[in-house]
């Protein structure tokens, strides 16, 4: 089966924190899950608050598990909060609907996981995060 | 090591309590945490109802997770209320977004914990916790 | 209603720790709940686990919500640890079944709460929050 | 500010993934906690199972925030199996108590947090997690 290979997780992760300290960003945390929602590897900036990680994983596990980007949840969210609320508590209270949760594809458009990415706002959250999956060669959908 | 220690949290509680009672506010309850949202002391005035532990714990444990004031959950909550409660939910459903969550720093700009006070309006319990801050030299984000 | 007066409460919790200091145990925490369960007051020494006020709220909580003393509850466990087990998980999985758990009497032997002391060892941790409790002139059961 | 930064975590994480490998042991994941049990970094290695998140974090958060080792925790759990369950459920359901959870100190004997292993055998896995403490030049308690 197609997924991130620890290595690759690694990267996009370092390659988002150059991105996010290129632009001038706050400290930023990332985390990158599988298909299943499950954790491969997360890193918290120096700096960061205590809570980044639940925030992170919110972002990437509510993505990856149902099928929307950050940006596609939260615009749901705009709409039909009680959905995406009641979803959210369905899916075990993990899910935090906007952008900065991104799909991770390959080129064939086959869904590989997602990341998280919090800390700063959450349009340069995603813009930060893009850039660490684009140096992998894989596709961001956020 | 920087943190509020015991004696501190005490005199912030106490300080906070006075200054309730010269304001002339309803019975305050006032919790002081650490850096990663343990509590170091709570104190509830009699009178109080029975509920008010939680209520000053999810003011400052949302704020010192998230790395953000009372204020500003309150005025993110005002724009994007599914946000604040997803992540909520994602840090364990003890984030209670108002003014009386208040963020702790030393004169360095260091993140020491913070301070949640509940029992009167949201804006008295945040010019009652600010006073105990301030009255043992440390700095109070509110 | 008799209760115990946030005086009192903290009383208790300063003659906990002295008692402590003196028996040359380690930091104790000492919470102070009423008898519905609710916490009046609570402190961690310096140098104790970032933990230690869900155990302590545990010990106590589960003394008062079952109207039994933390030997009794160990006890109980001794012999029937699912009984224990499913009690607390009923009660909001805030049932630590251990001493240090202390019921709180008054002389004509009403129930007003219960304290829980943990740092030391249970035994130890029984024996400071007693003489706490005897020092404000009520009745511990532990 | 005494604590882990994420430059000493990762070194931690790719130290005892290495000693795994030279030890012969199963993919590893590795996870560092602060002192309050919040993450700052993990790792799963390619192969291992998908819920290695939550076990290698409950070993960890465990650790310290009851101020015990995986290996103290286990010797308590073989004793008092209920008083450990209740333990973990009080502390929100992240508690895994065996080898491979292991403190982490600096030379002056402060907690600055914890690290927790899993993959192969609970004392293999505590051998690979402490060489990785060891070689950032910290105390491993496990």
């Amino acid at each position: 089966m197609p997924g991130i290979s620890l290595r690759r997780a690694r990267t996009i992760i370092r390659k988002t924190m150059d991105k996010g300290r290129e632009m001038g960003l706050k400290p930023l945390s990332v985390v990158v899950v599988d298909a299943g929602g499950h954790v491969i590897a997360f890193e918290r900036s120096d700096g960061a608050p205590a809570g980044r990680f639940d925030i992170a994983l919110g972002k990437a596990r509510g993505c990856v598990l149902m099928g929307m980007t950050g940006t596609q949840l939260r615009d749901r969210a705009e709409q039909q909060a009680y959905f995406v609320g009641a979803a959210g508590a369905a899916l075990g209270d993990k899910l935090v609907p906007v952008p900065g949760g991104i799909l991770v594809k390959d080129a064939k458009g086959r869904l590989l996981g997602a990341i998280g990415v919090t800390g700063d706002t959450s349009e340069n959250d995603l813009e930060a995060g893009a850039a660490g999956i684009d140096a992998v060669g894989l596709v961001a959908e956020g």
